[in-house]
Formats: C-alpha cells, sequence, structure tokens
C-alpha cells in the first residue's frame, strides 16, 4: 500500500505502527513529500509518523481517526466508499436549487448518518434540492459544530464511519437530493492540530480571528494549498458530495497572483469534467465582492456562489427590529428591498458598524450566485441563547421571512426545523478535552456577550445540555401551529418551482417605509408582505392576478392586505 | 484660512501656535475631521495639533516641515505652487516613454532641486522621456533614500523649499521632459511618525517587512485610505507632476472589495479628466499578477504599468552569471528570451527562491505596461557594496544590457548615470537622528549580507561617506570609455524613437544556450547580442536588413556577429 506524507524540512520520515515498536523509513520524493509502499496489514490496526526520530503522531491527511485527533491513523478503502455512488444521478441545478443547512450531531436525537437517513423523505416532500452538512473534519471530543476540525481528511467520528458517510450521501442521492459539504480552509482548531508540526502551515504574516493565517502564499505555501485542494476534491471524488461551502473565506488571505480560491475552482472543475459531474463551490463571505464569482477570464475567483449575509441581516433588522451588533447598520424596508434586488445593501457605502466603507456593486453576479437565508446555524446560535427566529416572531413574520427568502431571485437555504418553526434553539457547544481549553471556551462564550449589556444567564457550551438542548424535536412537526408552518414552506417552495423567471431577472420591488408593506414581482409571480398593523393597499403589477397563497387572505387580487398578511399572487393566463 | 484635521478617536482637537501657547479649537465634523477658520498669520510661524489636551504634535497632513518630521508644521501656498505649471505641457504616451530614475540627494554634488535642474538639458539629449524622482516625503535627518518617509505631504527640506520642488516640474516640462514621484504608501517610516497618534493608520492584521501594515481595510480605513489617496492628488494637482511610482504595493494587504489600488487609480483618472491632464499610475510589485494593470472591467485595478523584476534579474543573472539570492531562479537565455517576450519568466512555475509556485500568465498585459530595467535603485543599492553593472561587467556587456532593455517591447527606466557607466557607487545610505534605530540600521546592515558569506567591508550606512560616495560624479561623463557608452545609449534611444512597432507587438525572439546568442526583431528593428568569445552565425529573419548600430561591428548584414558585439539592424527599404 502506498503511503505518502508532505515534511519538507524533515530529514527523516518513519512510519510507526500501532504497536509502537515496528517502523519503517519513508523515502524522500520531490517537493518535500516522502513516500513509501507497506505491507497492507501495516497500517489498519493504527499507524503514526515519527519525524526526524521524534514522537511519533497522527498522519496529518488520515483518513479515519475513530479514536479522535490525538489517537492513531487508520486507511480507508477509497474504492468501496466510491461504490455507494450512484451512477447517472444529477443534482438540482442552482437555479433550481434550494439548500437545507443540518448538524449532523443535532438534526436527530441520535446525531448520526444512519438516524439523518430517516428523515430524507421528510427533505424531499418538503422540496429542498441539497443538503448542506456542517463540517466534518475531525475535532477533539464528541460534540460540536465542528468548524474547530483538525483532522481534515478524517470524518468524525461520533457520526459514524467514512462507509457510513459515503453510504448516506448515496442515500441523499436516491431521494434525489444533492448533498453539500462545509469545509474550514481558513483555520485549523486548537486541540489536536498536528499538521503544523510536519511543516509550515501556518503564517504569522496573517492574522485571522482565531489566530494565525494558514499559509497559502508564503515560503512552501505549495504543499499548502495542495493539503486543501486536495481535501476538497477527496469529498467529492471518494465520498461523491455535490459541492462544498468553504467557510469564511475572508479569513483565507492569499497575496499571490493565483489566489486559492481560483485555483480550487479550477481544480474542482477540472474532477468534473474527469467524472462527468456537475459541482457547485460556494463561499461563506463577508466582503460583498463580486469578485468571488466572476469568472476567472473577468478577474473572477470563478466559484459558483457565495453567501449573502446583507440579504439575513436587512430581513432580520426590519422583522425583529433588533439593531445590536451589526444589526446596527440595518433596520429599514429600503435596504431589504435593495437586498431583494440585488444582495448587497452595502455597494461601498459607510458602514457604522464596521467603520468604513462596505462592498462593491454586484456587477456580473447572477442570481442564483447569491445564497440567502432567514436563519442558519450562524445566526441562530451565535446569540447568546440561541434563539430561532421562531422564538423571536409571530407566526405572521416567519410566513413573511419565509416568503421573502424563498421567492427572492437568489438561492435560498433552510436551516434544519426552521420548516416547521422549530422552538429547540441551537445553542453553541462543544466538548473540549483539553481542561483550559474547556474552560476558556465557556468564559470566552460569557465574555462575548458581556459588551452587549447581556445579563441574562449564557449556557455554558462544555454542558452536556447544551447540546442535547439543541437537537431537533421531530414531535414537534405534526403540532398544529409547527405543522401550518410546514405547510407554508412547502407550498411556498411549490410556488418557487412552478414560477417562470428569465434568466438574470431581478424582482421589481415596491415597499412604504411608513406603512410597512413590500411587494416585489418577479417573473409571473407576484408576492406582498403586509408588516403592519392596518390593512394595506399595495400596488399590483400590470396584468391579472390570481391569488395563489396568503394567510390571512386579502379579498381578491388588488384588494388591500390585510394586517400583517403575506400574500402570493401569480399572473393569470386570461 | 481653513485648517482641517483627521483624528476620529480624538475628543478634543486644538491648533497650537509656534510659540506653544497661543491655541485655538478644532470643531468636530463627520467621519473624524476636525476643523477651524484660522487667522492666516496664526500657522506661518509653525503649528502642532494637541488632541485630548495632550503633548502638541505635527500636522500629519502638514506641507512642509522645514525643520524635519519632529519641528512645527508650515503651511504652504498652493496657489503660488501652481502657477509653476506650464499650461499645455503633454508628456510622452507610455508607448513612447522613457523612465530616467534619480535621487535628487546624489543626482548631483549639491543634491538639490536647483541643481539637477542644471542637468535637465543632459537629459533631454539623452532621450529618456520622463524624468522619475525617488521618494521626497519628509524622514528624519538630511540624507536617505527616501522610503522611510513620515510626512508624506511635505517635501523632504535638504531638496528644497515646497516651491522649488513645483519650479522644478516646471523646469522638466520646459525640457520636454514629464515627471513621475515615487511614493510609498506601504508602510511609515520608523521615526518622526506621528501619524498614527491621531488615528488607527496602523493595523496588527497583516503584517510588512517593515512591521505593521498600513490599515487600509480595517476600522476607520476610510481616513487612512483617503491619506493616501489625497498624497496622490496633491502630487499632481499642487506639484505638477505626471505621475506616480507606488513602492511596492506586494506589501500594501487590502483584502476588501475595492482595493486601495483600484480607488487610487480611479482617483487619478478623475483628477486627470479635472485637469485636462494625462497622469500615470505605475505600481512597483513582485506579483507578477496581471491585475495591477488590467482594467477595472476586466477584474483589474486599472493601474497604467507595474516594475517587472524578472526582466532585470534574467538579464542580471545571465550577465554577471551571479546566483546568490534571488538570482538562484534564473541564468538561461531562455529566461532571458522569456523576459523579453513577456515580461514574466515566473507564470505560475516552482521558484526556488520563494518556495513556492510563483506569478500567473500576462494575460490582457500590454507590454508598454510592463517597466525593465537593466539597473534601478534597488538593483544597485542592495548590494553590500552598492555596485553598478559597470563595476561588474567588460563594456560589450554593459551594451548589451542597454540594447536589450531598451529595444525590448516594455517600457525601459535608466538609473541615473547608467547611460555612462557612472562608476561611483549607489550605496544604502541614512541619516537617523535617534542613536538606537542609527545604530541598529549599522548593524542590519552588516548582519544582512552576513548569511551571504559576505566577508569584505559593508560600507556604514549612517557614515557620512557612503552618501557622499554615492553622488554622481559628472566629470566622468566627457571621458572617452563612459562618453562612448553614452553616445551608445544615445542612438539606441534614436532607434527605439525611430522604430515601427505594431500596438501590444511582441518580438520573435531566438537563442541559443550553447553558443551563447540572443536575437530578437520587434517590428522594424533586428537586434542581436552575441555573448560569447567567438563569432556566431544568428539567422537572420526574412527581409533586407542594414546594419544601424554595431560594437564591434559585423561584415555585414546576415555575416557573423563578432565575440562580445550587440549589432542593431533596420529593416531595408529595398
Amino acid at each position: 500500500m502506498r503511503l505518502e506524507v508532505w515534511a519538507p524540512l524533515a530529514r527523516s520520515v518513519e512510519v510507526v505502527g500501532a504497536d509502537g515498536v515496528r517502523r519503517m523509513p519513508l523515502a524522500r520524493g520531490e517537493h518535500g513529500l516522502w513516500r513509501a509502499e507497506v505491507p497492507a496489514g501495516f497500517l489498519d490496526a493504527g499507524y503514526r509518523f515519527a519525524l526526524d526520530g521524534g514522537e511519533p503522531r497522527p498522519d496529518p491527511r488520515s483518513r479515519w481517526q475513530p479514536d479522535g485527533p490525538h489517537g492513531a491513523s487508520r486507511p480507508v478503502d477509497e474504492t468501496g466508499l466510491r461504490r455507494h455512488r450512484r451512477a447517472g444521478f444529477r443534482p438540482a441545478a442552482l437555479r433550481e436549487a434550494v439548500f437545507y443547512e443540518l448538524h449532523v450531531g443535532t438534526f436527530t436525537p441520535e446525531g448520526s448518518y444512519a438516524a439523518a437517513r430517516e428523515k430524507l423523505p421528510h427533505l424531499a416532500a418538503l422540496g429542498v434540492t441539497h443538503v448542506e452538512l456542517m463540517p466534518l473534519a475531525t475535532f477533539p471530543g464528541r460534540h460540536g459544530w465542528g468548524y474547530d476540525g483538525v483532522a481534515w481528511y478524517a470524518p468524525h467520528p461520533a457520526y459514524g464511519t467514512p462507509e457510513g458517510l459515503a453510504a448516506f450521501v448515496g442515500h441523499c442521492h436516491a431521494h434525489g437530493l444533492g448533498v453539500l459539504l462545509d469545509v474550514v480552509y481558513n483555520h485549523f482548531g486548537p486541540d489536536g492540530c498536528y499538521a503544523p508540526a510536519y511543516g509550515p502551515y501556518l503564517t504569522d504574516r496573517w492574522k485571522t480571528p482565531w489566530g494565525p493565517a494558514v499559509n497559502y502564499d508564503g515560503r512552501h505555501a505549495d504543499g499548502v494549498r495542495e493539503f486543501a485542494i486536495g481535501n476538497a476534491l477527496m469529498w467529492l471524488r471518494d465520498y461523491g458530495f455535490d459541492g462544498l461551502r468553504l467557510d469564511a473565506v475572508h479569513a483565507i488571505v492569499d497575496t499571490g497572483a493565483r489566489h486559492l480560491l481560483e485555483e480550487l475552482a479550477e481544480r474542482v472543475l477540472a474532477l468534473g469534467r474527469e467524472l462527468d459531474r456537475e459541482f457547485v463551490v460556494i463561499a461563506e463571505s463577508d466582503l460583498n465582492d463580486p469578485r468571488l464569482v466572476r469568472p476567472p477570464a473577468l478577474g473572477g475567483y470563478g466559484l459558483d456562489a457565495h453567501w449573502c449575509d446583507d440579504f439575513h441581516h436587512a430581513l432580520h433588522a426590519v422583522l425583529t427590529r433588533e439593531r445590536a451588533g451589526y444589526y446596527e447598520d440595518f433596520g429599514s424596508l429600503a435596504q431589504l428591498a435593495a437586498a431583494l434586488r440585488d444582495g448587497y445593501v452595502f455597494q461601498g457605502q459607510y458602514s457604522a458598524f464596521r467603520g468604513r466603507r462596505h462592498g462593491r456593486p454586484p456587477e456580473g453576479v447572477r442570481p442564483e450566485q447569491l445564497v440567502v437565508f432567514a436563519q442558519n446555524h450562524d445566526q441562530v446560535g451565535n446569540r447568546a441563547r440561541g434563539e430561532r427566529l421562531s422564538q423571536l416572531l409571530a407566526p405572521e413574520r416567519l410566513r413573511a421571512a419565509a416568503a421573502l427568502t424563498l421567492l427572492s431571485p437568489f438561492t435560498p437555504l433552510l436551516f434544519q426545523g426552521e420548516e416547521w418553526g422549530a422552538r429547540t434553539p441551537f445553542l453553541f457547544f462543544a466538548d473540549h478535552q483539553d481542561p483550559a481549553l474547556a474552560r476558556a471556551v465557556s468564559e470566552g462564550r460569557r465574555s462575548e456577550f458581556a459588551p452587549f449589556g447581556w445579563n441574562g444567564e449564557v449556557p455554558d457550551p462544555q454542558a452536556p445540555e447544551t447540546f442535547l438542548g439543541s437537537r431537533l424535536d421531530w414531535d414537534e412537526r405534526g403540532r398544529p401551529a409547527h405543522a401550518a408552518l410546514l405547510a407554508w414552506h412547502r407550498r411556498l417552495l411549490a410556488l418557487r418551482r412552478a414560477r417562470r423567471v428569465a434568466p438574470g431577472e431581478r424582482p421589481d420591488v415596491r415597499f412604504d417605509e411608513a406603512e410597512g408593506w413590500i411587494a416585489w414581482r418577479l417573473g409571473d409571480v407576484f408576492a406582498a408582505c403586509n408588516l403592519s398593523d392596518a390593512p394595506r393597499a399595495v400596488p399590483f403589477p400590470d396584468g391579472a392576478w390570481q391569488l395563489a397563497l396568503a394567510e390571512p387572505a386579502p379579498a381578491a387580487a388588488g384588494a388591500p392586505i390585510p394586517a400583517g398578511a403575506t400574500a402570493v399572487f401569480t399572473r393569470g393566463t386570461g
């Protein structure tokens, strides 16, 4: 079996068996790669590498860390993984896509791939097209959001085996659902991270919110870039994922002539050609920068889409009237209208929250290249008490949030349980095993909210009940109020599927700040949200319109929209 | 008189007169600007600002620091400066341009604008089109290269007054010469820098070789960006400069959606429209990244040109056979040929010196957008003993260097004295007044060369003779060998002016690594350099060619090129 590890500064590399006694040397190859052919049985019980005769450490590219990041590494049978791939499955194209973000550990009471599989009929019936899994790279402890992954190539053992993951992806495909994976290339987690012992994975030239940046542009960066890009290709090729969501790309600093993201997009495209599959690469970005998704010929990185926080903030601030933190920049219907049309609210204007001008116009960005949401793991979980909109808003505002998101021109994303207005919080939880780190995380969470005058209790991320309480309660789904909201989402998604929208079409948006309503026509659908407590006469676009969905319903198309109502109309045929 | 200062975090700002007693408060305006109307006489004797009742400090935008960066600030009569502008002067367009880099302090024995003025007839006769002045922002001490400027808006007092500078620019124009200024926006010098006392000019998120980066993308960055951009506009508008050379833009880190350089280029373009003038903005960059000069519609920053180090390194390594430092990546005629064709040698290939892949193809870069040179202040001055090529190479190689540079498709730059093969070194010199800093600079210079096994003496940058010895010796110019080289440069520049080259045309380059010759045809000029010690038969392009310039001369067009010769041919008319 061929073994390979990148260790550009090592003078010797040995592979060490599970017993800590058996050893075999690796031979130095080009560009810092070390290689050996080892008997198949040597690795199966677990292995580590020893550099320069030092302490054996896990493989930074380990495919399986059943005992966590500090344990021995194991190989994985890639051919076996690929056997779960359903030949011929084609995920929905971006223009038709609706994403559903889920965290395997809290999506079901069991927190496993196997249990998640049982919920796929629910998702297929809901009408979403893609499942998006929060990060799976192995992190220390059982529970966590996954953004502190350290063994990037090894799926987190608490959720199931690598084979179980590949099978889950196959099951999603069988239900007609594409599968995306959230991957974190902007930092390594603080515990169990052995990669930097192997080479200059980190740089102190750039800082990120999590410490030193990943070295994508300094000396030896080629190996680090391959580490990230190879990881992306692994999930797509071996596990069958249909695309990736790249976490916080604004914290990936690369000053070189070919940005890591451009190279990654190009390599993913090439893999798609090789395998005759269509992958999508989607960035989380707070930059309001079209460069991310513009084609390389126009100076872009060629990613398929990026998350659009402005849309969320504009929507959230209008619906909740919250103005703390980044919501200080938002709160008007004018901004919500801009978000609905352009995605970006900040296109170069001064942002008080950032203390500087922010963004640029979304020139060359197609609507489906922006991923929008009324909620996601961050927007819920980064609140002190992890409240969902369902805990903050009356049902009519939840209906408005759903309509504004799902009938926007963009690619919508729902967060697990949002479709039935789940009342379970999604809190920040961790399970750090290192006592000092565990304490720091608990204390850090408390002090994070202190500046905002938060006086209430902040759930301890390390407490087991914080994790346990964040799991969805599927029994809620059948209760009347929840079932009604679920039906509302299903009907909106059905309307979205049926609507006829020209490529690149932007909605015609009207609003009245004083009267408190917003309405937009996109293709053959016209929707109006009356956020006020009185009926409002909303100007209808030309043409004949038929009421398709409303709660509470207006008397007819053209009649005033009742207080608090959201109403959706389709263009009549006659 | 209107006074204005940016101090976004101050609670109070007062202007303090030269006597330290007279004070007037400034009023807080928008976005951190403080303003006051002061009697004209108040400022003339010198002024400082006191923030929050603290110690008075110089104005960060001071227009004149006659006593150096630590002294009082003085206003300047901008209308008076602008009076030196010669209406209707048009500098040569980039496609016709040849730059001449000079350091005011060493260009003449006197080291002043007034003395430099006397040399303008020499430059006009040489055939260059633009003078490029090394940085003028005030730095501590009398002598220095200028890259440690701290009072960005105040011309260094050792060279003359602001009025004297404006007059010098006007004199250049009178001689038909455009004038460019080297400006340093990537860092502040280590002594006398008061700007950070006024606001968050620096960030610790990014590091540069000189310490913390300038804060162009963090909180309060708008004011810092205006500080840089306003500086660029000042030199162009008030002093009459025709363009700027931006020092080391790879150390300007801006992760926002609109890069500082793009905004700067846009604002300079707008000023040109307003004044009906054509400015150029040229970056020094080691990125091999076309983004710098591509138009904004194609994702570029829209700069006019950038320096091309690869061309220099390829040329220098071939001619000198040096392989230390960054020359380890160079040394073949194949690379020199690539440099002559594309400018960039590294277009994504692995660079051993950088320990990573470097650059990308120069797609969309027009030849005149690359500034090339056989020598410049850095390439000479960053050698331990500041040797020019004339101290390293035999005359025939100097002639080859000149032909390769001046008959390239790019925009060539000569460094002061290069045209006559000056024998005076150009050393790194400084005049730091702070004793600890002075010591650190002296010691730093010595230790810089230690790793390269440099055993000889490294001249002390702080020693007066280091500066004095770096001044040009104009008496050399008339001595036979020097005069011959000067004539060679003049004749090459005349051939360059007369040649007919299609827009965007790249040379057809041939070479023989083993035989040691390189030849290229561009438009109606064919040139060949035989770097070997035997005559070489070089294949001529189709057509009739006439010998235009050669040393030593071949028998005829088509005949072998003598050992060591450079020969230039023009297309015959018959």
